[in-house]
């Protein structure tokens, strides 16, 4: 580490992408259950105080450094195969970048047992993509949920299963599986 | 705690049954992240060394207690469609018992980054499910792997938006999406 914890001058945005980056980092490192918030600050090269200072748990700093590393999905076109396919080959590409699988699959084991953090994923990273998948698919919010619930929920776990990222047949067997359910 | 935990004269499968359950309910207490091997070790009554000379890590135990908890899959009947619906069904109820979903989302999630515990899980765990249902299914391999990641993977996402199991009517619809995956 080079830089200075405490430099007064380091803009908010500047400290949020450092640490941002070191909390993937130390998941893909260590793993989710032992990327502590001790570890993310070392590697981030600011004090602990410093994140509890932005962030009140460990949970909603990894959902924060998530978000910030999914983005808005793109959606393009109106062909409804089309954006269904382009969307879950989104996801699958975002989820194999290096800890982004292993913290969301971490978030969503410890949400089980855990409202507050639930409450914060639901509003901070499901909500956006639930509204823009609603609105383009015309499809009813129950039918949406499943749809983001087995496409997220399959990754992960062969994710879990593999330690890689799941290879192109079987995403496209992924996206004709969840078009069947769409339609169905 | 009324048991002595150096009792000599305590049965061997008795000391696994008492540490099985104290796993899975700490987990449903404390979490995934948070069911440390002192809180397994203090709910169940026995020293924190009789849990490492019986299990390595914290992984093999969890594992150990969740293939415990799993037991045999249930397939009767030679109908495909009545087979899928019933092992879907089975693991849907299993993955509701208390502390058992998160032993398996968190598992899977520490498995992204540690081959260690992959092999454990794909030997232990895994490895029978996959040879029952390829010869129930007489399906090829690839198939069934995904037919499997497609099942826990969405029962176990949905425990972590929800808090809750997945209801009956989305079980049901999960059913239809693995059929036209086996089918497809």
């Amino acid at each position: 580490m080079t830089q200075n914890p405490r430099q007064p001058g380091r803009p908010r945005e500047s400290i949020d992408d450092a640490v941002f980056a070191a909390t993937l980092s130390a998941i893909a490192e260590f793993g989710y259950t032992r990327a502590t918030v001790d570890r993310i600050a070392a590697t981030a090269g600011v004090a602990k105080t410093t994140i509890y200072r932005r962030w009140a748990s460990r949970g909603e700093l990894i959902t924060a450094a998530v978000v910030d590393s999914f983005g808005p999905m793109p959606l393009d076109g109106d062909d409804l195969d089309e954006l269904l396919a382009q969307g879950i080959r989104w996801v699958a590409a975002k989820i194999a970048d290096p800890g982004l699988g292993a913290a969301l699959a971490g978030l969503f084991a410890d949400a089980i047992n855990d409202a507050d953090l639930r409450e914060i994923l639901a509003t901070r990273l499901q909500a956006p993509f639930l509204e823009t998948l609603a609105a383009r698919l015309d499809a009813p919010e129950t039918k949406v949920r499943l749809l983001m619930d087995a496409t997220v929920g399959t990754l992960l776990q062969r994710m879990g299963i593999t330690g890689e990222p799941m290879d192109a047949a079987d995403v496209d067997a992924l996206v004709g599986m969840v078009r069947g359910l769409v339609r169905g």
